[in-house]
């Protein structure tokens, strides 16, 4: 069975759950904690991030889309009416744009520093950067979700999904993304109701549903992080 | 013509410029200074980022990772003989791993820290965040570049090139952010005679030559900059 390092509350890392679960790929999961810098993990990939896919024959496939696009082109052709990253190249480039944004600008100015100042700081050591966290970082995230909410807004309510008219890999980051922000409270979901009830339809597919099991020792999850109907 | 939006020292569009010449594309260069945040310009790229290449039809393909994997599915056909994106599903993994590497973690830990103090500094206004350069910023991305200079020494020892026995997209990418900061004076070559003998070839490629004959205003190169014989 493969492999995956990951971490529960690690956005890049649930996103490539959700397309493994969408695919129909069963994994073992092995949680990491990144910012520990493991000697093994770093030779499993040296730049020290999640997630990490393991194959059953040891290939190593590190990083959100480098997984995305082995993912499809290893398993793509199996789930031809499911397919993640659609055929039509225009739509593919739709796809990596909006997954650059997630994966990259979301995760930099949102998810990344939420789950750093209220979730991992808790378990670091003060060498590692460690203590309380810093509620100018928390405000900073706050304010900037507010335009990635409207964004996927925008795009979803001239699509029906965020890169076209079917679900594809950018839903899941998008998705992943906020399923650690909302299991933080920090969603101001009542600000946009087009990328709330986008979000409601994704969240209660299948594949969403170890996420939304998933505990972190000392941190509740804000009271509707795991209502389908929120 | 195909156009491409670009700024002459910025790492990201010097990697989309060495992957067109390499593919044999002529396009136009559109110099964009992104900090401005331009309308029309953000209408082509809502991420504000650069490069941006826009087909003759009209197509919009905007990032460094969406532009190559665009160029190989497009054009990667014509060049059989040399694809910047290998065939086999192992080798392309590496591939994307290290265009990761470089255009995200290099590009956060050392090109984009020094281009945005040195040069975007002096063209942008108080608002924007212009002013004098911070040399702590400096210092910083001056000692994380000599790690990544033994990594790229590291690869090449075994491989031949960064990603394998061939050039590929990965190769520009890494040579594309180094000749930025090579501009700038900062790569401390003596301190890995592989990375140096490595950039040396790549740098006296065809597709390099029109990277070396840029200025930028009232910017003077480091003396070696445009040397092949450095």
């Amino acid at each position: 069975m493969p492999k995956l390092y990951h971490h529960p509350l690690d956005p890049q890392s649930r996103f490539v759950r959700l397309a493994l679960a969408e695919y129909g790929v069963e994994a073992e999961l092995q949680e990491e904690r990144s910012f520990e810098r493991r000697r093994d993990f770093l030779a499993l990939n040296p730049a020290g991030t999640l997630p990490v896919l393991v194959e059953d024959n040891g290939t190593v496939v590190p990083g959100p889309a480098p997984i995305a696009e082995w993912l499809d082109e290893s398993r793509g052709h199996t789930v031809p009416d499911r397919r993640l990253m659609p055929e039509p190249p225009h739509e593919r480039i739709e796809v990596r744009r909006l997954l650059d944004w997630f994966n990259g600008k979301f995760f930099a100015e949102v998810s990344s520093w939420l789950v750093t100042e209220k979730v991992h700081k808790r378990f670091m050591s003060a060498e590692q950067g460690g203590g309380a966290p810093s509620m100018e970082m928390v405000r900073a995230a706050r304010a900037n979700i507010r335009y990635h909410l409207h964004y996927i807004g925008y795009l979803v309510a001239r699509r029906n999904f965020i890169a076209g008219g079917d679900i594809t890999f950018a839903d899941l980051a998008a998705a992943a993304h906020l399923s650690c922000v909302d299991f933080l409270g920090d969603v101001p979901w009542s600000e946009d109701e087009t990328a709330r009830s986008w979000y409601a339809r994704v969240k209660s597919r299948p594949s969403f549903r170890t996420l939304l099991a998933d505990r972190v020792p000392g941190i509740t999850p804000a009271a509707n992080y795991a209502d389908l109907d929120f």
